[in-house]
């Protein structure tokens, strides 16, 4: 079995070291030729003979060399390995590659997007692609890490449900035996459920929106980080426990990903402490003098105003984020607690960073009769939400919780152009893997 | 915010407490009335006046009072709080229950498995049935840490799928706006495809069955453990591999949850070091002799053989766990490496314990050329396989991986006679939550 990397080997000088990768590139200077080997750890220039010459890009190949100083003129300082170079002893093919469609010896992936969707497993093996995914483990895992120090226990969420929570017009329905069943567009109301268990609980889950249109930042299958909590005193505890996540996710990328951030030229956001927080009516206010509008009469930041209010605070406030609160009853869902000082508007909020929505949360509603009284009001029937309302009909604490999308937060901390890039396998109305015809 | 869970004040001996959790029982002795307050860390014995009579069972109130010593005569060995009450100088209802339908405060709970699914909010709440999946949690957990310590990285893997990988006719099929699109019944093609990025991946995500039977061991939505590696010298590697996490697991269920395993009475399964290997001829002599029954035509085990070969390891090799070896090429998917030695064998696993398949695993083909013939042997189209194939086409090394399903390693290792009682939300042909009508 494979036991070295070839990132463990840059302190190996004069030592005989025995690798296994990818040829990623081949450079033939006639006697010597050069070969650019890859792992998922970094690229090492291996020195070999005339051999190499019957060697193909993305060819696997087993190497076993002594790890020597490149001459002083020969340095390459950008990359880990840049001291090095490995002077081929033994070598051999482990398997063949046919031509490339694609060439991924470059430092970038000059490629269109659909090109570079109709070959994702080679896509995928380009370093900066690969690192893309690499950060994208590393901020699930820090919403895990960080929700469990908080008290948190994780569960899963069933995907195959029987009634919508939310709208009904986005939803995946299923051929379920002589039924049908319906893909879940979020794990709210089983989150909720979770509360009399765990108390505070979250998931990492796949959400499913049936989006008829193709814009550059809707998937139909996303990965949704969900967190849930009882026993709050206040709905502001939300808020902090969101700083918290965010925070540690952020630090997470930027401290343990520095090699694979540094190859997208982005700078580690401003989350001032603690974040802003205003209304939405505050914040339209605001958006509404900046842009010279009349935006008294919305009930909503349309997607225009979530980048000008998000420059308002960079500016203002010194921090790439912002919370924007008390959005209307009509814009959120049955399950949102009401303001009590103003029934019309509601305990929740949206987190904004870098223009664009990163987390939605809010207090939910705790009090049975209060939530079959919405359910109604929201012209759903009670009978539908049975198991979701005997949560709250055997008593259950003031609750709230918030909701991100992971492929959005890696598309704006990488500065992507578009969320299908950091999607593994996106799905859209016009793709699952190949193009539908 | 509730900062005290009930677990954390048994030392707090004369300190003043506060507390928050839901009304597991009532006990009216007149002037005093005892409450046993529960949340999810345990079970507390609070000591009220007569004022606590308003109280019902599932009322989630607040409780101020100071950490007494129990007298000699009151004390409670079997639960973590049981040396300690809480005299109550303060309290309140924070939220009110409704009459129960179930009985939540007895130590085992008593209802028929469709009234436990009927009931499934206030059914987790009990702390038997909640141990249940603290438990999984750590199954899960430990299944992740496992695998980041032996290198491999996490990904996502897809639900919605177009082909299918394995077979036909369980597959739940989705409206995909003007198309159809499929559920995934396993991770199995995509964690290949990550192999050329990550080299040794793993996922923990869900998987579908159309099971149009209902039995004891089945679901339509399952968790799935998966794991690849590439790089392997031998399919060795994968055993040796499976065996690590699988001892990881079991020790950690047994020492990070000892409160919630003594409910179950379950011991500690054996697992010897090694495991036993065996190929499937073997082990069919062997049941074939101890049930003396010829089964030298059978190819596979049924869930009788199953059983009789973890008792032939328990008895004669010290293990409650066996691996079986070499299954047929027709009774494995096309992509299972064929046996180099004889092909109508396969270089493939199942791990059995405690009478039940735990995991399955193999060594896949990694040769393209190889791969399409199998693909067309099958009955398949390569053409529907173009994403997966391309993982093979541009040089993918020796590799394998194998697979096991949460719920049914949670059932066997608190010996529940049900695979639904290890699924927080089971799915099945009569019931999404509800039967299905």
């Amino acid at each position: 079995m494979k036991k070295l990397f070839i990132a463990d080997i840059v302190d190996k000088i004069d030592q005989e070291v025995e690798l296994y990768g990818w040829v990623n590139n081949i450079r033939d200077h006639k006697k010597i030729i050069f070969v650019d080997l890859r792992d998922r750890s970094g690229i090492l220039q291996v020195v070999g003979d005339s051999s190499f010459k019957k060697l193909s890009p993305e060819d696997v190949i087993y190497v076993k060399g002594i790890v020597k100083k490149r001459p002083e003129n020969m340095v390459n300082k950008n990359i880990l390995t840049g001291e090095i170079e490995v002077q081929v002893k033994e070598w051999k093919i482990i398997a063949e590659s046919e031509e490339l469609p694609i060439d991924l010896s470059k430092d970038e992936l000059n490629v269109t997007l659909p090109t570079l969707l109709d070959n994702r497993p080679l896509s995928l093996r380009h370093p900066k692609i690969r690192s893309i995914f690499t950060i994208q483990t590393t901020i699930i895992d820090e919403f895990r890490n960080s929700l469990k120090n908080l008290g948190f226990k994780e569960f899963q969420a069933p995907i195959l449900v029987p009634a919508q929570a939310e709208s009904g017009a986005e939803v995946f329905s299923v051929s379920y035996f002589d039924h049908k069943a319906y893909l879940a567009q979020s794990p709210q109301l089983y989150k909720q459920i979770m509360l009399g268990a765990f108390e505070k609980a979250f998931t990492v889950t796949h959400a499913f929106r049936a989006e008829p249109s193709v814009t550059t930042r809707h998937l139909t299958e996303y990965i949704s980080l969900d967190a849930e909590m009882a026993f709050i005193e206040s709905w502001q505890d939300l808020m902090d426990t969101v700083e918290i996540v965010i925070k540690n996710i952020v630090s997470a990328v930027f401290s343990n990903n520095k090699e694979e951030i540094k190859l997208f030229k982005t700078e580690k956001p401003i989350i001032s402490d603690p974040i802003p927080r205003i209304k939405l009516s505050e914040a339209l206010k605001i958006v509404g003098e900046r842009l010279k509008q009349d935006l008294s009469d919305e009930s909503d930041l349309s997607p225009a105003h979530e980048e000008e209010i998000c420059k308002w605070a960079s500016e203002e406030k010194k921090s790439d984020f912002i919370f924007i609160t008390h959005y209307p009853t009509v814009k959120r869902p049955f399950y949102t607690h009401p303001d009590p000082e103003n029934p019309d508007l509601t305990l929740s909020f949206d987190l904004l960073g870098l223009g664009i929505e990163w987390v939605t949360g809010g207090q939910r509603i705790n009090d049975y009769k209060k939530l079959v009284e919405n359910i109604k009001k929201w012209g759903n029937n009670p009978k539908d939400f049975d198991i979701y309302l005997q949560a709250f009909k055997y008593g259950m604490p003031p609750e709230g919780g918030f909701a991100m999308g992971t492929e959005r937060i890696t598309m704006k901390l990488l500065n992507l152009s578009n969320v299908r890039e950091a999607s593994l396998f996106p799905r859209d109305m016009e793709r699952i893997d190949i193009k539908l015809s």
